[in-house]
Order: structure tokens, then sequence, then C-alpha cells
């Protein structure tokens, strides 16, 4: 089976065609959100054209459009519920409709972060198992929970999807959703900074020169021993770790897989994590896996098949 | 409908005959959790011999047996799985098989919290809702999760069931579970005259003055307007409110509910509750409710019908 696949974020897209766990081609769109989703979506259609053209098939041979995006989305409605500020036209918009009418295939959205649990699911870090939950560590944290092979949804699609937005510290930060020490406002790619910069010795410390205070520099610069790094660096491993406790009090998962651009330090990452849960979340029937994903940016694209075949 | 209907305490046993939405009769039994679960089941079958000829009916004109207790619990398979460290042999008994032998019943047993969300959306507090959050306040904190008309339940039990063992403050005291930072390890009743005892000024409140450090004490001396009370009160208010916010950002409730005795101060928490949620809990699709539990102890005993009737 083959399916066309959007990952779209903020300023950019990436387009696939993907048959079972396979990307057969991909395109990395430029894109501006300024102009509204709908200004783009023929160029979609375009790529999409392209796509199939080169690997010699046909865009009626694919069961379906798979998109990928941030915001809260009613994935059976096929709505956008909220978008924080990027695509906010999306709201308006009938994706189905437009997958139908241009195509003549179904179209399905759904979260990123939901889509990257279906990726790693379906041909990553989770493949063989029922119980999953999904951290993406970004700019922001995203999560997504499956249980019994099916998708974590709730009436307005906000069960599991939170996972970055529970409180670990209730004294903590105001985060951007409302709430105070969310686990995305103690140790997100937003917040680590103004963490950072709170530091006592800060100023001295080579976190201060550099250019971009990004998750890259804050474990570069730990590796290489600057002290106020590895605080800093520590204190965002052991939210993370908290964050996956609750999570696995949560849902009851088997596997909790961590995602994203500072998963490339996993090495670092994933045994303080593991053996955090190890020892601290309750599990009596056995031991909770603690995963890096394996598909980086192409999980939400791989997440295509099982989204479109209702399996979820 | 009828239902014989056990609640399972430490020392203590409700036992009740139900019909719908209704308790019977209903009786209280003193027992000591030492001498096994085993050597209690023929008080139980007394008891519901007793009730069924108070009522003028028959224990086969039940629709069976429910049984709510705390610890960990498959309801589906009918087994205790961790009981910590009371009623430990019940982890060896096969109850549904003494139910089907002694009365030709089935029997199902789940955990008490689920009891009690299934017992308050039946007959009380979530009645008319699908999507519930419960959550009782103790000597240990109690969650269950309610998802389109169905507990949650997870592959090992777990799910929605360890609302109160999600860390609040990942910098926080040790949790019985093992975990840091727990709703129960920071404002659970066994837990709070900890906190308490800790505040500066303790020695000099009237908080030190009590005989026993509850929640009741706590509560009057707060009314009575002792500082070091108000205080330590406000936090584990403030402890409970950030523990719904995680709980709706879990679960996508329309409802949660809030039971045990401390409740009997709800004119004082559920507003703070209240405006804490409606303020951060991230919830675009409207407001969620937050409301006391209405059943009380009763609450576990009116979950039989739902329980049995196997709509959970």
């Amino acid at each position: 089976m083959k399916a066309l696949a959007v990952d779209l974020g903020g300023s950019h897209a990436s387009i696939a065609l993907v048959e079972e766990q396979r990307i057969l081609a991909k395109e990395e769109l430029a894109l501006d959100a300024a102009e509204g989703l709908v200004n783009v979506l023929p160029l979609f259609a375009d790529a999409f054209r392209r796509l199939t053209n080169l690997c010699g098939t046909r865009i009626s041979d694919c069961a379906g459009i798979a998109i990928s995006s941030c915001g809260l989305i009613d994935s059976k409605a096929g709505k956008f519920l909220s978008t924080n500020g990027k695509w906010d036209d999306a709201l308006t918009l009938d994706l189905p409709a437009w997958g139908r009418e241009t195509f003549g295939l179904e179209l399905r959205i759904e979260n990123d972060a939901r889509m990257a649990l279906l990726g790693e699911w379906y041909a990553g870090a989770a493949q063989n198992f029922t119980e999953v939950v999904m951290v993406t560590l970004g700019t922001g944290i995203g999560g997504a929970a499956m249980i019994g092979g099916k998708l974590l949804r709730g009436k307005h699609s906000q069960a599991g999807n939170l996972g970055g937005h529970i409180p670990v510290l209730f004294t903590g930060r105001k985060c951007m959703c409302g709430a105070y020490g969310c686990a995305e406002a103690e140790a997100g790619g937003w917040s680590m900074p103004l963490v950072a910069r709170e530091s006592s010795g800060f100023a001295s410390s080579a976190l201060a020169r550099e250019p971009e205070l990004n998750f890259e520099a804050l474990f570069r610069n730990a590796a290489a021993g600057d002290q106020v790094a590895c605080e800093v660096r520590d204190r965002c491993i052991r939210v993370w770790a908290a964050t996956a406790v609750g999570l696995v009090h949560s849902f009851d998962p088997e596997v909790v897989v961590f995602g994203g651009g500072v998963m490339r330090s996993a090495d670092v990452i994933l045994p303080c994590i593991q053996s955090y849960v190890a020892e601290h979340a309750w599990t009596p029937w056995g031991k909770v896996k603690v995963a890096a994903a394996r598909l980086g940016n192409d999980a939400g694209l791989l997440g295509a098949i099982p989204l479109l075949t209702n399996q979820n």
C-alpha cells in the first residue's frame, strides 16, 4: 500500500510518497506561514505529482493523504481545533474535502506528536508494542499515548497529547499553555535559556558566550566540562525523567519513546532517563523500556499508513 | 436490578444490597487484615444473607457481587495485582470462583478509586458525563479516569489509576511509590504532617499542640486564623489544583470529581481548585467542571451495578 504524506512545520514541509514502512521519495518545501495554508495546498499538490511521477506510480494508486502538523487536531472530523498562531486559516479549511475533490483520495490530519508515535510504532522504536508513550523534545515538548494498539484521543482530542504540559514543578515558571511548571516551561527549547540565565555563575559560564543558547550549545558545553552547562543539562534531564515517570503512571505504557533534535545526545540522555524510570516508576508488572526515536524527522511521514488504514 | 456490594478497607468493610442507584440496606464490619481475606469471606457471606433477608429478597435475585478495594486490581481477570501490605493473601485468591461456587453469582473486583468514579458517574457528581477524572484525597491520593464512558485501565491496570503519583514537584519528597514529589508525597494525609513540621514557625503554631495532625485539624486551625495552618492548607490546595491541571491535560475530562474525607471542607477547597483549573488548564473546547463527590463512602458501593453490567 502506498500513501502521500505531509509533515507540516511552521516554515517548512516534508512531502513524501511512502509504501508501507518505507519512504519511496521525499521533497522539502520552504513555506511562509503568513501566506496561509490555503495558498500552500497547490504546492503540496504539485509535489504529490512530482513524487508519484518520479516513482512511476499514480496518485490514484495511493490509499490516501496523511498530514501531520503541530496544533490540536480532531483527526476523526478532519479539523484543526487550535493552531497556536501558525497556519491560523487551517481552522476554517475543510482539508478532507480538498483531498477528495482534488485527487479523489481520503485525507486525514493528525497532531505531529501522535504521528511521530504512529510512525515509531509502525516502523521504528515502538514496533511490536501496543502500549506506547511518545515524548518529542523540541522548542516545545509534545506528547502522545497509545493504549491497546489505539491512539488515545479523548473527546476533545487532548488526551495523551499534552505530555509536555503536566506540571512537574507546581511552584515553577508560567508556561505558554497557561499552567505553571509544565515540563515544557522547565526544560523545553524555549524555556531552557531562561532557566540557564537564572543560574548562579551564568555570566562567567561558557554558555554566556554562545551566540545562540540552544540544546546543542548546552550539551556541547556540558561535554566540555562547563559547570553551569552541566547543572542545567542535568536539570533538564531530571525534568524529562520525572515527566516520563508521570506519563508511565498516567498511561501504563510498556515503552516510552523520546524524540526530537536533542536526542542526538541520546548517549548522555537515555541512560539517565532509563535508570531514573527503572528506579522511580511504580510498575509491579515489570520494567518500562525507555527508547530513543529511530526515525528522526521521518516518523511523522511513516505514520501515514497506520493513520489511513484506520487502525487508529 | 439488584447487586451485592463490598467496600473493603484495611480494618473495615461496608457491605450493601443495592438496587440501581440506591442502597437498600448496609452493614459495617470491623475486620483484622492480619486474619487474611480468606477468613473474612464467610463474614461477607453471612452479611449478604442478613441483608437480603432484611429486604425480603434472595441472593439469587442479585445480578452479582462487586468488591471495591484499595490496591492494584486486574478487574477483567478478577485478580489483585498488588495490595501494598494489607490483605496480602488476596493475591492468591480466586474471588470470582468463590462467588460462583458459594452463590452461583458473577463476582467482580475493582480498585476503590475506580469504583468511586463509577459510583459518582452512575449516581453522583459525574452523572451525564462520559469524560471523567476522579481524585480521592485521603491518607493516600487515589485516581481514576473514564474516557468515552469507559474506565481507562491499560494493559497492566495502571492507566488513570495513579493520579496521586504524578510528580508535581520533581525536586520534592520521596513518595511511598518510589517517585519524587508525587501529589501524594506533597499533600496526602500521610505526608501533610511532615510538610507542616518543616514549616518555619511550626513549633509556635497551634498545629504543634494538636494531638493528631490530620486534615481536620489543619483546616480547623486554618479557619481559626493560625498562620502556619493557613500556609500549609493553601499549599495542599495548590498541589491538588496543579494535580487537577495535570490530569485535565492527561485525560481530557469534562469533569474532575474530588472525594475523600477532607472534602468536608469543600466550601474552602472547591472554589480554589475551580478557579485555578479555569485559569491554568488549557482547554480550548470550554471549561472543565470541578466538583465535590456527592456520595461520600457510598460511592464505591454504588459503582456495583455499572461494574457488573459490563458497561465498564
